[in-house]
């Protein structure tokens, strides 16, 4: 049995929606690396009540007990005073702590001022973290064999103390089987018909490898989930993954942590082949998309947003008797996009979208969701038609992972 | 006494790290402007016990219970029996939700499945919630005066379901006096800059009208609430705005829910001006920021990104001496894109950005995070440089809300 970890996240401005609680998703990540297992997260404010019994029901369920938040100086912060009663001990300066807070101060050339002194008054019980960035200590407190630690919410200074201390302190103490996962990732296959697909292979799993369906915009993961990082386990979830792949293979572009985005641009690179998009209704999206991944340079010459119909004809030469005859969310067009930014950026694959995003433009003979995407190399050029029904950052997201497909598709081909 | 509610997120995924739970934090943030107050978020697996035994907890604690996930087609998904069991009822096909999924399948041209049929088999004590995205009907089951709503776990499925049925039932339900809300948005100044600003009318506010400090990258906005819609109300927050207003008149973009890019557009077609970009470490997120605003192919009229040196030299003529000597990223550069690309794509107003997005590309002289942005219209040509510290994501998202104000700045002086 994997060991449990409750994360509790304190904060009013959390809860009334003003600040994103990153700091419980990017928590659970690590744990679950580690193959401690998340069982719950919880977010209350800053309320002695709330605090107190959640903190009492956490200990209860779990091995592992995570605060972040709260530990700011001023007074409505109060998870400090709430882990003193909890634990009915009381507060020790502690000096190396109020050096290490002085040391800060010094930095940026201010003297430390009594509320920031007292941030290193910590409960007598607990083992005290050194906060390298920030001016509020973590605390590290045991009983019966469970752990509960507090940290401060800024993301940064968290991430240093979880990644110093905790981490490593909490994979000695309860990591004996590590969590083992595989993804495979699709694209252009829903969930309901993949799992129709798959459905025999699912049934026949082992018991002991879990299955989950991930979608997201787009695309399904498909993960199987294991303890253990034997050899052994490795080669049974691989050759699980072997029976399964003939099934779906032309709708996976690639396994565990490796984006749609980043899996062109490996195609991309292998090929030693330059993209250059032309991109009308997503806008710039898809040259986003391509160029988020670090490194991009090495596969990407450009993009070209003519978001109007005048700069598609002057600046990538399609003819405007093609525009006028056929529109500009049309086969020929995106035909003559793909190929032309293809050869004017000097790249050796071009893509091109223009469809109509909405709410507006929309006609009974291309209504809202009409997108066209083009797609050109050296031996061919295609087009595609995709009829998308949402709103209009849903159509741009979605034909931005289209086009991406698209290139996907025609890359294997090659 | 505001209604309390308790947002339950179901998913393993959430759990593992895998998904970034968006929903709660807008949830949070919808049912904070209605008035009503969230008390605990929880998130929790897709395990039969952890469901019952949360679902019961809250029901005990709040009056508004709102449950996001685990209601896709596959058997991973244990929400819609979890629900079952929960209010000892059964399952009933419901012709009307069927008829929506039909009607969503029909629409791409497939065939329906029979799992997505079997998600219109629904609890027979709920009201069914059409969900217009997607197939995985919304249910809302209220008894003893306590309601208790579940919604799929895709964000634009649920925002639309929230919207359209949710939200209005709730303060038709629990709302008495209307929570109302004015907001001034403010960029280009800190939270803390900004609270040192205003403090005297700060702290000279009626206690009836609560200020909240909003930030979100790279722009502060203020919230100022007070309950009842009466013109005096009305009247009484707006003296408060125009007082506070010529303190922080230079950062202030808009007001309510007017977005910077909006603004943008607005301040442009004021003008009847066209917009041109030509932005090179930012990939395309600032054209992309430009055309989510619908009808935004009325102000803006196309984008260029040069992520090769070559193409900023052919296509934009600047000139290869100027790249050798200062650099991609340097204030000559920037200039000429701007100009450039305001004449080449015959728009009245030029911008450009080039910069070090990282992880690579840093050196002692520019380190990573280092932009130039560049602005041109008609009457002058400048350029600023930003020097942002964060990860390659946040550079490129600062950079275009930089690129954002400088417009506005440059506008409102014209």
């Amino acid at each position: 049995m994997p060991a449990k970890a409750i994360l509790i996240s304190i904060g009013d401005e959390i809860l009334y929606g003003q600040t994103l609680d990153t700091n419980a998703h990017w928590i659970s990540g690590e744990l679950d690396s580690l193959g401690i297992r998340v069982t719950k997260r919880i977010t209350i404010g800053d309320t002695r009540e709330e605090i107190l019994s959640n903190l009492e029901e956490a200990e209860n369920d779990a091995d592992i007990i995570l605060i972040t938040g709260g530990l700011g100086p001023t007074s409505d912060d109060l998870t400090k005073p709430c882990l003193v009663e909890y634990f009915d001990t009381h507060l020790v300066r502690n000096e190396e702590m109020l050096n290490n807070v002085k040391r800060l101060f010094a930095k940026i050339g201010r003297e430390i001022s009594e509320v920031n002194e007292r941030q290193s008054d910590l409960p007598a019980n607990c083992t005290p973290i050194l906060n390298m960035m920030g001016t509020a200590p973590g605390m590290w407190f045991e009983r019966n064999g469970k752990v509960i630690v507090s940290m401060p919410g800024v993301p940064y200074e968290m991430k240093r103390i979880m990644k110093d201390t905790v981490l490593p302190k909490l994979a000695s103490l309860f990591i004996q089987d590590a969590i083992y996962h595989r993804m495979i990732r699709t694209i252009g296959i829903g969930e309901s018909m993949l799992a129709e697909t798959i459905k025999d292979w699912e049934k026949a799993l082992p018991p002991h490898i879990k299955l989950a369906y991930l979608p997201t915009m787009g695309s399904v993961k498909l993960r199987l989930t294991t303890s253990g990082e034997s050899e052994a386990t490795k080669k049974e979830v691989q050759e699980q993954i072997d029976k399964v792949l003939p099934l779906i293979e032309k709708y996976v572009y690639g396994f565990d942590d490796e984006e749609i985005e980043e899996a062109i641009g490996r195609l991309l690179s292998d090929r030693n082949y330059k993209l250059a998009i032309a991109e009308s209704c997503t806008g710039g999206f898809l040259s986003h998309k391509i160029t988020s991944v670090p490194g991009s340079s090495q596969w990407f010459n450009g993009a070209f947003v003519p978001y109007s119909n005048e700069l598609k004809n002057e600046k990538l030469k399609v003819d405007g008797e093609i525009i006028r005859n056929h529109g500009a969310v049309s086969e020929p067009v995106v035909l003559a996009l793909a190929k032309n930014v293809r050869e004017e950026f000097k790249a050796d694959v071009g893509v091109s979208i223009s469809g109509i995003a909405g709410p507006g433009g929309g006609t009974e003979e291309k209504p809202v969701g009409t997108v066209w995407i083009g797609y050109s190399d050296k031996k061919k050029t295609v087009a595609k038609k995709f009829q998308f029904v949402r709103d209009r950052s849903i159509n741009i997201a979605y034909s931005a992972v289209a086009a991406l497909n698209m290139i996907r598709i025609n890359l294997d081909k090659d």
